[in-house]
């Protein structure tokens, strides 16, 4: 299940806004077995919208997840953008303003539905609209190809809603039966450059994606001693046999830093 | 001056890891007027950074900065990567050796130039190493068509640092003067439906990039009342002429959220 995230917004190219969402997303994401291939993250302009969705359709992931710019004003250009991407009109879409309607009414607001308002029900011809029961606008799930395209909003409580309602299921469905074991270790005193050659070994004499390892450098202790975080992920359909590869490689990796001098922390 | 940011590591797309370099390198170029036009994310694999890179200068920005992805170990693939991108070797250059050695005789460490070790000193063929007093692996600066591209480490520390010495600035020459004068708003009983059309309207009247105007909404007071961020920003090389023309439109902004209901908090 490859999956490919694109941020849309100003504030997150020029450090206004912390993009949280994506991180959020790519927790959320590999905790269920997902893997995220990419994250783009383009300004509020049509042609870097609709450039980066058709790059990402040419890579054709499973799911690309848009977040942000599907609100009511000028510089909201997502969906536009979108549009644009897959040769389809952005169109009013009937069921979208029932939606928005009822995002209204369960808020216990009286809004009109004016000109701008009625933007946020505007989606490509033959895209289905996702309520949105915390803010206003819809999300927006299309599909091009193999892939299927959910465009979420930029506010977060929202974006989170419209992905555990919509997506994580999808997710849950389609990864099928995954189990991930962790395990962490920071080490003093053993630097990557001396355990590289060990870590090498290890991820070469095991399946490809059946484990994740990782070194973190973490600096030095007093300026002087290096220290070093080592994450070591296993991941497969079957718990006994996760469970047994992190323990053995757990145990190759504790006696090489101790042998080169470290000490596990 | 038009930059891009390419961000290199699984951690990144596992969520493992908050991608705070790209958030404070976004702060740090908006600061002094650069535009970075893309984010882009991509795990520790040879062809994926490739790809990037090669999309990156197609697209041929001023400046693409690389985070992540030059250190001791296996993974760190972002050297690799680029001279794919660019059609050179990586190859081992002495005055990366003389640097490595330098940022290990600063910290009084006393390693010895192993295998691992001088994979640090390996650079695409044509490129300039730039000294790492931090940590260990220099970064390196390569000229691509019209594109500098600065490959930086993914450590904070290192690339702060690197950041700082080598290319703010050129940014605070090339940029040149450069004045951004900011005002915010935070008004409740306003939606960004209510006040789109007028936005509109400021926005058209302006030379593009002379004004940065963006709702930033922010949910509901007691789950009724719509809250509302309004950002504004004005920039140019006169103080005067930049203070002026975010004054007249912040009055504009102020009376038309009040007509509106607004109250400004």
């Amino acid at each position: 299940m490859i999956i490919e995230i694109l941020c849309v917004g100003n504030e997150l190219l020029s450090g206004f806004t912390f993009n949280s969402n994506a991180h959020w997303l790519a927790n959320k994401i590999t905790a269920v077995g997902g893997t995220i291939r990419r994250v783009t993250v383009v300004g509020d302009k049509l042609n870097e919208i609709s450039a980066a969705v058709h790059e990402s359709l040419a890579r054709k992931p499973d799911i690309l997840i848009t977040t942000g710019g599907l609100g009511a004003t000028y510089d909201d250009l997502t969906i536009e953008g979108m549009a644009l991407a897959l040769g389809k009109k952005a169109v009013l879409d009937k069921r979208a303003v029932v939606m928005l309607k009822k995002s209204y009414a369960v808020r216990k607001l009286d809004y009109e539905l004016t000109e701008a308002r009625l933007k946020m029900a505007k989606i490509p011809e033959g895209s289905t609209p996702l309520q949105n029961l915390i803010g206003s606008a819809p999300g927006v799930l299309m599909k091009a190809g193999r892939t299927r395209i959910f465009s979420l909003q930029g506010v977060p409580p929202e974006m989170k809603a419209i992905f555990e309602r919509y997506i994580l299921p999808i997710l849950k469905d389609e990864v099928g039966r995954f189990v991930a074991l962790e395990i962490n270790y920071n080490i003093r005193g053993v630097t990557e450059a001396m355990i590289a050659p060990m870590l090498v070994k290890i991820v070469e004499s095991h399946p490809r994606n059946a484990i994740y390892l990782k070194t973190h450098p973490r600096g030095y202790y007093r300026k002087k001693t290096p220290q070093l975080r080592i994450q070591l992920i296993s991941r497969g359909s079957e718990r006994k046999t996760v469970k047994k590869r992190l323990d053995a490689i757990a145990t190759i990796i504790e006696k090489e830093a101790i042998a080169l001098g470290g000490r596990i922390c």
